[in-house]
């Protein structure tokens, strides 16, 4: 019976870990890292203190983790756009606007995740984070060039550069939300002039 | 006498401090802000930890201080790029060269400048400084908006979006001198593309 124990044991532990991230990015959805500490997460997840303490050693660690599974969900959202049964240029403006409006649906978590200052450990989380953006445009845009959709360029410098542009163009309008849709646009057609497209359709 | 005295206790601190910034900013030129601490700064300066926290309080602001003066120089050499006798698309590109190019002849500093995993209040004073670039840069592009020179666009949005671009665009190859060249134009090529030049030629 021990093997059995143990394993509802971790079951339980699992579904109280998960319970705490969720409580957890709810505070920074509602108020940004500066919300989340392991006080405040006690109190919302209404438990003790050394409960929160047995799943994450401090804040940065439980910053993290909330930074990971959410940041993890936005990149899934926008791998899933690049790989529409679009051309090149309608695939890489839908994922950018996918972005921008996921950032727009709850604001205050996504400048959390792209720009709030925080401990270096969320910093370097976020570094590997673009990394992985990069590489989904890169591949994109490196389709379009062969392709002869998109002008000739270095993929690897524009999708970089799309990463920076889509990041940084949303940390003033995300305080604003009336400026969700034309922001939205903004950016979508800045990034189909940066991509440098040969010739764009709006249909396939 | 007493004045005169002030007066020159005042002088030989400023000395001193300036020293001590040039001390700390040669320190992250060659190991990013990861090797600027107090002690480190105290030993490579010749002088003793007291007289290093006379002049700062802590490692953070330090940091802060020695991001702002280095960070501030760099503005400055944007800015002027901007402002010369060239068509807008010639003084953009000229902009995003010059500040690849400062990039990659001190490549750690700009590293730890753009990026570098570091204390909230850096990560506090490049959100502001970010958006020192952005304003310079968006008076620029509405410049070119109004006379017709760039399609119509939200020039708020470009800019950050170019800041954006800029810096994300050169984190990877910041860490392959080789890469210098080829890097500065394709980072030129992507924001003459983005701005949307309607007409553009080599000369003014």
């Amino acid at each position: 019976m021990a093997y059995r124990e143990t394993s509802l044991v971790k079951q339980r532990k699992a579904t109280q870990k998960s319970a705490l991230l969720y409580a957890a990015e709810t505070l920074v959805r509602e108020g940004g890292f500066g919300a989340l500490t392991i006080q405040a997460l006690a109190k919302s997840a209404g438990v003790g203190v050394g409960t929160v303490y047995r799943y994450f050693s401090n804040k940065d660690e439980l910053s993290t983790e909330v930074f990971r599974r959410a940041t993890a969900r936005e990149v899934e959202s926008v791998k899933l756009t690049l790989a529409i049964d679009e051309s090149v240029p309608n695939r890489v403006v839908a994922a950018s606007q996918v972005f921008a409006q996921r950032a727009f649906a709850a604001p205050k978590l996504a400048w959390a995740l792209i720009a709030e200052p925080v401990d270096p450990a969320v910093d370097l989380a976020r570094l590997e984070y673009r990394k992985t953006y990069s590489a989904l445009f890169e591949a994109v845009i490196q389709e379009g060039v062969d392709s002869g959709v998109l002008v000739a360029q270095n993929p690897a410098l524009s999708a970089s550069a799309l990463v920076g542009a889509m990041a940084e163009s949303l940390l003033g309008p995300l305080g604003h939300a009336a400026c969700n849709e034309l922001t939205t646009k903004a950016l979508g057609e800045f990034c189909l002039r940066a991509i440098g497209v040969v010739e764009f359709s709006e249909n396939k």
